[in-house]
This record gives structure tokens, sequence and C-alpha cells, in this order.
């Protein structure tokens, strides 16, 4: 007798988040778990009781569901605040596991959700809970440490560069009347997406033409400057840009506009990138801007999903697995290592490794200086080699009527009394 | 000897604009015409003597290129604003006419394209100009008269369909933390776009739970009480909108920001309806709203065009090719009617016809009452019907390294020498 499986999802669902999930399930009834447990809603919900048995679903549905949208069982923005094994919430948390012999616990999330993780994991161990507790990799945003990449961030690249690529040729075609488009991706901190889309630029004078970096201090004068040089020179600019850019003293240029208004949340209303660079490329170069904001769709856009990253995502779930009941590892998150660059002749090629969670918790992992050029407004040859891997292959989607179906697991509620 | 043909794209490009143009340029072809000429960024270019000749592309290079974005010869905003056929605008137009042999002239666009069509068929009648003029249709608004539906509507409808398909799962994996989420769709006083994206929901409380349509006085409290119902019912709300919502009075809800600041031309920077209805939402009910903006990826998006719209938009130039070449027909916009209804069992068929420009010129065509379901916050059953076989097939798509890649046309300019 094993003892029972608990996975949940965290934060903001990727694209590929459900063969993660799917990678747990398999490879723990392969290894012969009686009962895999789901927990929706991640640890929120988890608290509250809220599991489902995955051991019932059928291996064909859960093949299927790895090309779902969303969170299978749900996400959350919710962390475990206590930093004390005796604390309310980890007891709770605790006394679930005991009630539902769970013995192994993945968590499939970000660097928020590693936090969970972690102080699931030492609680445990303090307290002396048989209990392994493994962190499965999730974020489009690319900014985990300790991993070559993160299980997400591939897909969304190759959505955004899709998107960029077909905006690109179409603004191309109508500068005369409207010569300036800027998209804003996904990264308040860092610039992974917005970098990953100079890859749509195959030829000189396509779009993007210009890419602002979360890591870059954004410089007024600079930026409308080169925004001119570009007009002079190709008729039009498209430009990427990440959702947080800031100027040298660290505040966000989107500040300026603060004082005007600010919604229920406290949030200034006019705090958007995009609507700001609008204003001053308007008010400074006289020149029409239009704008796009694909926000959840780049999170969400299965139907342009990389099968590279899709596979990752699965064998990060095995190699989870693999870690807590193989080799008896707990208080560790799982990589993705690079053995093969993918660049200069040699083929892209991968394997999952593992880094402490006490690592990983809570730290954000930045652009490096390399993978952005000299003058700061593109990614470097370093950064496009770095991406290009991640975005290969496309996945299967089954369209109905016209646009695509996505399947979902039954999701059969657990009873204690069961 | 028959004469030359020029053709030319103008307005803002959809999916399928290079398929409309590669039925015109095949047929013209087919029927023996020497030389077909394509004027660039449509009558501001051909103002300019900016042509091009198509005779001289390979026909498969022609083939490839009805999957590319944008407008090959590339769009404009302007018209002919002249009334007078001894104006110089029109003079201008008819003495490069005349220079280049111009026989033919197709012009593809959408209604204000159409009012410049019309301007040039009437002031050739009147100079007695042997020209004869024909419009083709295009427009993702879906809003021209005389037709059943506009080439571009229904690959647009697609793409976004299918994004509020994807966004919508996501969201629902994440109401806990994110309730409510808004897309915005192109369509400033019509809400063909928005509408069609009702088709989304399959299944009851799936995505889109409300549908906003400019044709319906907007109401601020009836809104904000259908969306606490949808979210006491649902857990969360997704909606969709057009862009240009107004109050009983026939003000634009976001009239009510414009006092706060505007841009260089003039335009509320906080006019966009989304950040409007965001704040109604987050004001009153205090849910954390989300929204998405696709915008030109919405017309853009080869990647996701429907085969349907895509045949018919070719069909369409060939029709307009047609009309003139072999029945000397003048003064015409091409149409599409409906043949077989999709619905109820019946197959979906569509023809060609004709409508004259002066009944399409500068009119707009808005969803009917009977579209909108009583309540009106959603399609009717009929609308959906109607959108449905639009929507069908898919194109193929050339991916390289990854993403997709667009071929292009060599475009030789035409010298006056030659």
């Amino acid at each position: 007798m094993i003892g029972n499986v608990l996975v949940a999802q965290s934060g903001g669902p990727t694209s590929v988040i459900n063969a993660s999930l799917v990678g747990v399930v398999k490879k723990a009834k392969e290894l012969g778990v009686r009962r895999v447990l789901g927990g929706l809603n991640g640890i929120e919900g988890i608290l509250q009781e809220k599991l489902v048995d995955l051991s019932i679903e059928h291996p064909a549905d859960l093949d299927a569901v790895q090309y779902r949208p969303g969170a299978v069982l749900g996400g959350c923005r919710y962390q475990i605040k206590d930093p004390d094994p005796d604390g309310p919430e980890l007891q709770q948390v605790f006394s679930i596991f005991q009630k539902y012999q769970v013995r192994y616990f993945f968590y499939i999330g970000g660097n928020d959700s590693m936090d969970t993780a972690q102080k699931i994991h030492t609680g445990a161990q303090k307290l002396n809970i048989d209990l392994k507790v493994i962190g499965v990799p999730k974020t489009i945003d690319n900014d985990l440490f300790g991993t070559d990449h993160c299980p997400g961030f591939g897909s969304c690249a190759k959505y955004l560069i899709t998107s960029v690529v077909e905006a690109g040729i179409h603004t191309a075609s109508m500068y005369t009347a409207e010569p300036v488009t800027i998209l804003v991706t996904v990264g308040r901190n860092a610039g992974w997406l917005a970098g990953a889309c100079g890859l749509a630029r195959r030829e000189k004078n396509e779009a993007p033409h210009i890419v602002l970096f979360p890591e870059i201090p954004f410089e007024e004068k600079r930026f409308l400057e080169k925004v001119k040089s570009v007009y002079e020179q190709v008729g039009g600019v498209f430009i990427v840009t990440g959702e947080g850019l800031r100027n040298k003293e660290g505040t966000y240029i989107t500040a300026r506009y603060d004082g005007l208004s600010t919604d229920a949340f406290g949030h200034p209303l006019l705090g958007d990138v995009p609507i700001t660079l609008k204003h001053l490329i308007e008010e400074n170069l006289h020149l029409r801007t239009r704008w796009i904001k694909p926000d959840i769709c780049q999170q969400a856009a299965v139907h342009m999903a990389s099968r590279v990253d899709l596979e990752e995502a699965r064998l990060c779930g095995e190699k989870a697995v693999q870690l807590a009941i193989q080799e008896g590892e707990s208080g560790y998150m799982v990589t993705i290592e690079r053995v093969g660059s993918g660049a200069g002749g040699v083929s892209y090629a991968s394997r999952c490794g593992k880094v402490p969670l006490s690592a990983v918790a809570n730290v954000d992992r930045y652009v490096p200086r390399n993978f952005i050029d000299t003058e700061g407004f593109f990614p470097s040859e370093e950064f496009l080699q770095y991406v290009k891997p991640l975005i290969q292959g496309e996945v299967p989607i089954r369209m109905k009527d016209g646009f695509p179906y996505y399947p979902n697991l039954q999701l059969k509620h657990v009873r204690y009394s069961e």
C-alpha cells in the first residue's frame, strides 16, 4: 500500500498545465498508486476539502484533456501565509492529508505556489509527517529560478509570435493610415515573453521593430527617438512591450497618469502601458497609434500551443512522481535542463532535473543583459536561439462545428465516507 | 484587345481580402486580359501612380498569397471627396486610367470604398469614358447593405469564437480569483461580431454569458443587474461587447470619462468600452474584472480563417470580373446571396449577385432586432443559425520554424515607358 497521491494546480493556468497534471496522474497509476486525488482550486480548495477522484478517469480522457485550456482542477491565487507548522492553516492541511491518506503531494504552479509547497514540506518534516512534496513548474512568465525554461512559456510565445507575424503584416499594409501599433504581453517584471516576440521578425523591416523589456529602464526621450527613427526608415512601427516598464528611478511609467483616476481596487485606470505609450507617441510624434492586448488569450490559446512545450510539461509531471515515489525525495521543484542547445547545428534536447523549493519560492528570474541587444530595444541573437526550440511543433486540436472543442474530465467529488 | 484591368484594396484588410484579389486576377487572365494592374494603397496610391503588374505573378504564388494577412496591395483610409466628375481628383483618376489603358476597375473594400467606386462610375458615365467599375465587398464588420454577409466576417468571427472558447474555459478555472472578463470586438455601430461570439457557448453556463450590442441602448442599472445575476448563478461572468455602446440618449457610454484626458487627436484616453465597463463593475459590484482587446489580430488571424469565407471571398472577385468583362456591367457591388439556409437540416449554399453601388455607399447595416434575444443581452437562435455556416472549414497554413510563414507577391512596379 503506497498511500494516496494528491495533485493540485495553482496560479494562472497555461496552455499546457493540464499536460503536467496528466503526467502526474498517469505516472502515479503506472507505479501502482491506488488513488490519485485532485484538489480543486489549488490549496484554497484543498483547505475546503474540495477533492475529486482522478483514478477513475478513463486513460483516453486523460490523454485528450492535455489539450484543454485553463486548469482542469481550477487554479487559485491563494498562498499559505503561515510560516509556522503549528499555525492553523498548515494544521488543517495536514489534518486533511491524514484523513485522505495523502502521502504524496504535487503542486503545479509558479513561484508563489512553490512557496506554499515549501511551507507544507518543511511543516511535514518538523512534525515528522510522512509526506513527500514536489513542485511542478508552470508559468508563461518563464521567471522561475533554477530551470532553463518553464512549461507554458513556449506555447504562449508561439501564440504571441504568430499574432505579431499576422498583425505585423496587416499593419504594414496600412502604414499610410495607421503607422504605429503596440502589442502588450504578460510580464510585469520580466521581459521573457516580450523578448520572445523578436523571433517573429524573419526579415529586416518586419515586425516587431522595437521590444521593450521591463529589465531596461525606460527613457522617454530615447524611446521616442527610436520610434521616430524606425518610422522614418520603415514607414511604420510595431512595438512589443511587457506590462511593467519603469524609469531609472524605478517608478512605473504609467504612474504619470495615476493621479487621474483609480478603479474600485485603487488601481490606476490609466495604468496600462500601451495606453501610456500611445499617449506619448501621439503627443510627441503625432503618429496615430493602435494597440492590442491579448491578455488571457495568450495563456489559453491551446490551438497554437507548442508540441515541445506540451511534451516537456507532461514529462515534468511524470518526473515529479518519479522523484517522490521512486526516489523518496521531498522539497524539490522539477526543472528542465537543456542538454542540446538547439543552436549552431546542435539539435535541441532537454531532460528533467530538480532544485530545492526553498531556492525557487518567491524568487524572480529576469532576462539577462546579454539576452538584450546593446541598444536595449531588441532581444539579442542569443535570446532568439534560446527561444526557438521551445515553440516547435503543433498539438492536435479537435474542431467541431468550425471551432475548437475541448473535452473535460468527469471530476467526481470524493466523499470521506467512501 | 480587351483593355487593362486595375484592381485595388481599400479600408482595413480582412483575413480573406487577398483571396478576392486573387479571384479578380486569375479570372481576368482566364478571360484573356493581357495586363492586370494593381494599385498600391487603394485610390490614394492610384492617384500617385503607384501601380504594379500582377499579370507577371506566377499562378502558384497567386494561390499561396490568398492565405496572407493584410492587403497584398496595401489598404488606405482615403476617399474621393469630389462629388463633381470635373473635380480635380476624379479628373486625375481618369487621366491615369487613360494613360494605363484601364477599362475595368475593381475596388475591394467596405462602404466608404463603395462610395469612391460609385463616384468613379458616375463620373465615367457623365464624361462618356469607356470604363466598367465593380465593387468587391470586404469587411469584418458585416455591415454592408445588400449582401447576406460580407467576405471577412466569417473568418473574423471564427477567430473570435475560438478566443472566447479558450479564454472562457481559462477564466472559468479562475473564477474564485478573477470572476469577470470582458472581450471587446470590432464594431462601433453594428454588433455582428459581438453577436457571432454567442456561438462559443455550447453548453449552459459556458462563455459568453452576456453579449452587448451597439444596437441595444445601454442601461447601466439593467447591465449591472444582469452581471450580478450571472455571477450569482455561474460564479463568474464572461462579457463580449462591441466597441460603441450608447445610452438611450445616444451618448457613447465612454463619454462619462471623456472630460478626464484626451490624446493628441482629441480622442478620449479613457474612451475604451472595456475600461468603462470594468470601472462600472468594479465600482458597483466589487468584482475584479479583466479585459481582452484582440484589436487587429481579429482582422489578421489567417491561421484561424474560415474556408467557407475564403472561398466566397475569391468567388466575389471572380464574379466582379465576370460582371464587368463578360456582362458589360458597371456601377455594381458583388453580393453574396444565401440560397441554402444552413439551418433546420437545409445545407448551406450561396451564390454571387449584385447590388447598385449607389445603394451600398455610406450605408450601415445593423443587426436586426429579431437577431437579438428579448432581454437584449444575447444573440437569438436565428442569429446563431445565420453565423454558423460562415465559420466552417479551415485553410492551409504553412508553418516554418514553429510559426506561420506567409509568402508575398513580387509586386513589380509599372513604369509608364513600359
